[in-house]
């Protein structure tokens, strides 16, 4: 990324924090307010905002505002974050305790319900017409639903012996694309773009979004564990079904190695060796070189659909987010 | 209530039925569209959306137009119900096993967050212009927020030696009442109401859902235990403080009959006798009489605010249900 455009970012990040903890500053319960603050608080990438704020920049210098939009949406990904880690019983999250474990469950479910509401709230300041705003809540609520839809799935299949790489892919879109794709299709709409704008935007942040989460599972398995901020080969040891672990379980159905990968697999006492002989063999089969593919892949489609912007400078930070999505710290 | 008043509250309560069951009825998971149902399909009153509709007609004849944000607040009382469930770990529900024990915590907790996006789906779908939508969602967005800070209010509470009237009477406004509140105020609003309109049908529906929860809680110590559904006295044998507990410890501060009451409350061993013994207590010192007298203060004050109202059926109705939420089954 060019230093300026870093530069570009980190400022944006930090108008964005400052609006987001001026919103969950709200209400008269000190113990509410510091549960739904703890995990904004904790920092993050922003992307979704990020990218809302880019788009709507891009296709009709309305970036300023695309904020509160933003803001919300980074606020349902903070209540989603705060359900799910009750639901997977994560103690966990971005290095300090989980909301559940710093406060207790009931506060936890509530918070995420609290800061689901002020999420709306902050929709409804979005300065765009009144059509546009409800284009905006219908986007945001079906999306909001998705991942709801998608969470179930991630419960649910955690009881099946197996789940196909279709099934995953569609878990993967719901839980993690479908907000990206919205960030983008919002901003498209808060900058007044055009119909085929919104709709590739929307389109582009949706191959983003999954191409980043195939991204993270090659990185589970391959990245630098400092960069990374988990050992590697835990992903290995939880026994998370990625798209790797199934493509391997498919390649080895009938290879007498596929031990290899099953005795380490979900087993938290697997030796470093075992571990590392699991890692080993999902490279020899091609099944980790088959999933970084599969994520660049996704990239280059992303990429291609910027081509309904004009060039600037904000086309090429999309670009560059591709980069960092799809691309970053292994 | 007149008889063919009855009548059509049944008619508007069919309706609202058959629009709810559509609305949950949403996306490809057969498990979690089951967990989405499990509330609304064992019926309720529908007082919320009757009311948003009956506000909606009596100011602009636009009832009719009511019915999807009366609906959004019906699926918000609901899933509100499921996570207060999970919270309160209540295992029964309108006579059947509440979400989390029908299904799971973690699918009570999805179904819970996907009603809420359902919900403003449905409101995206109010046929108002952008603006009043843009109203309506700010005030539906407050509304949750205040619920959820009373939710917090009252777990908090259970872990506190003593509550005051003025913290429970905090608590009762904004779990019960400021759902009310908006479906009056959001009614006002769709059927084009004046801003004393839209002031004081909200105030009027604040007034009644406070008085509907006090009268719950004399329903609770006094009522018949057929029509009211539990036993009489488990509110004692469970030790909630409601507003006639709260009181009779105030009067009972220095009062050596004080151990009648403290013996029972609380004591799920507590013979029938003891329980008796402390409702008698109850009703000798004024605590009952004096909530009953509170509930019917409130009740006659939401009345008086219907003169804002030109005389219509649905104007009559709205009064009915004061009569019903404060007078109701005793």
């Amino acid at each position: 990324m060019l230093m300026d455009h870093q530069q570009r970012t980190k400022e944006m990040i930090k108008e964005i924090d400052r609006a987001l903890m001026k919103y969950v500053e709200r209400g008269k319960h000190e113990k509410l307010i510091k549960a739904m603050r703890h995990y904004p608080e904790a920092g993050g990438k922003r992307m979704r905002p990020v990218m809302a704020m880019l788009v709507a920049e891009a296709v009709g210098k309305r970036g300023k505002e695309a904020l509160p939009f933003g803001c919300s949406l980074e606020l349902i990904h903070n209540f989603t974050l705060v359900h799910d880690d009750v639901i997977d019983k994560d103690p966990v999250r971005r290095g300090r305790p989980a909301v559940h474990i710093a406060f207790d469950e009931p506060t936890a479910i509530i918070a995420g319900d609290a800061l689901f509401a002020i999420a709306y709230d902050v929709l409804a300041m979005t300065d765009v017409d009144g059509e546009r705003l409800r284009r905006l809540l219908r986007a945001v609520s079906d999306t909001v639903f998705l991942v709801a839809e998608g969470q179930q799935m991630d419960v649910d299949n955690e009881d099946r012996p197996t789940v196909s790489k279709e099934e995953y892919l569609d878990m993967v879109e719901k839980k993690t694309a479908v907000l990206f794709a919205c960030a983008a299709e919002g901003g498209a709409i808060i900058g007044h773009g055009t119909e085929k704008q919104i709709t590739d935007m929307k389109e582009y942040a949706r191959l983003l979004g999954i191409g980043f989460q195939i991204w993270d599972d090659v990185l589970g398995i391959k990245g630098d564990a400092k960069k990374v901020g988990k050992p590697i080969g835990s992903d290995i040891r939880n026994g998370k079904r990625t798209l790797i672990v199934l493509d391997a379980l498919e390649r080895l159905e009938k290879d007498q190695r596929k031990h290899v990968l099953t005795d380490a697999l979900g087993n938290e006492k697997a030796t470093d060796e075992q571990v590392r002989a699991a890692i080993k063999l999902l490279e020899d089969i091609g099944s980790i070189e088959n999933a970084r593919q599969f994520a660049l892949d996704y990239a280059k489609r992303a990429k291609d659909l910027l081509s309904c912007l004009k060039d600037s400078e904000e086309k090429e930070m999309l670009r560059e987010m591709v980069d960092y999505a799809v691309g970053r710290e292994l």
